[in-house]
């Protein structure tokens, strides 16, 4: 359903979340901030919540982020995305296979695979998914069970060699943007640098602002 | 699919999985044991594998169980269920809704719920269910996330009230099972009684003895 380009411009920038770096704010308002500053895309990623709790916060983000026509994606579960009606799934290198996703997603959802070294992106080739993430460009503290940082050497290898839309993660801020944009990513994955901003609309806008160069 | 007589002769002796109580010995093989010492039906439980490892034990349970005829569920994860070929799945009161979790499994596939009160089972009497756990019966140090203990006499009223075939779990053992079974439960869910026995095959057998009476 998706083309290559509309990709490309929904994974601009693209909005992770985590409730606990949103300091005890109210997790659909800093993701309805973050979509009125310019956010293109939200992953409600989850790793605590019961299967029950997980539906209903997706089916509120979901009816949060439609009249945005910003579409949503949850990670890892399938499950929760076709209870929920969400627009899709990004999967991990230790989550369902990406065959099984789509089967059970259909050819209309949204994938999204995450790729840690040259070798997966090259086997990320051989799938019909709708982009890759390059993870980690840059080490982080909000996610500690990744690979070595890939660094914008990685990155632009990455890019370089990918038939998919390329996101990159880990790392991404006001700083890091325009060398992973410049280094050939179609877009960066934010996960802190919107969820704890004192003004997570300005952060998304600035965010966007330093991608245009 | 399955018929009310059916699924009360399936429940007769349900095992649920819990690998560290199969004490390093392979979950597979504690499965087949039990089976052959009459095992009806088969719950796979499982909290802290990944997505992708959960799904590939799922399917090579399957394959365990497929010769035996005995049914695998799946528990909690819809998602697994779906990708392995499972028969189904077991929920709890935190899991996803009965509703959005037939919606994607389908008609023919098996769904049962635990019911941690008479107000659970009065609700559950409700919804299109293939059975219902009683849960738990007795406390137990299986499962520590549960509810107080129904007793005998919680368990027969929840029996009396229920149009599901009910299973009873908790503290389910050779001294428990016959009781149970008189106080109207079609069958008991054992979980270390089988997985941590020196002989899962016997000790499944036994408790198919007790419960002739």
């Amino acid at each position: 359903m998706y083309d290559k380009q509309t990709v490309r411009e929904l994974i601009r920038l693209y909005l992770v979340t985590d409730r606990p770096l949103a300091l005890g704010r109210d997790l659909e308002w800093v993701v309805s901030e973050a979509v009125k500053g310019g956010v293109t895309l939200v992953q409600l990623r989850e790793k605590d919540l019961s299967t029950k709790a997980f539906v209903e916060l997706a089916r509120r983000l979901k009816a949060t982020l439609e009249p945005y026509g910003v579409p949503l994606l949850i990670n890892d579960r399938v499950d929760v995305a076709l209870a929920s009606g969400a627009d899709g799934v990004h999967i991990g290198q230790s989550d369902m296979e990406y065959a099984d996703a789509r089967r059970l997603l259909g050819p209309d959802k949204l994938i999204g695979l995450s790729v840690e070294s040259i070798d997966d992106a090259v086997r990320a080739n051989s799938l019909d998914l709708d982009y890759i993430a390059a993870s980690p460009v840059y080490l982080t503290s909000t996610k500690t069970d990744t690979a070595a940082a890939l660094g914008l050497e990685g990155l632009g290898r990455i890019a370089s060699i990918s038939r998919h839309p390329v996101v990159g993660i880990g790392g991404m801020n006001l700083t890091t943007a325009a060398d992973v944009v410049a280094a050939g990513a179609d877009g960066i994955a934010v996960v802190s640098g919107i969820m704890s901003a004192d003004d997570p609309c300005k952060a998304s806008a600035r965010l966007i602002d330093v991608m245009r160069g």
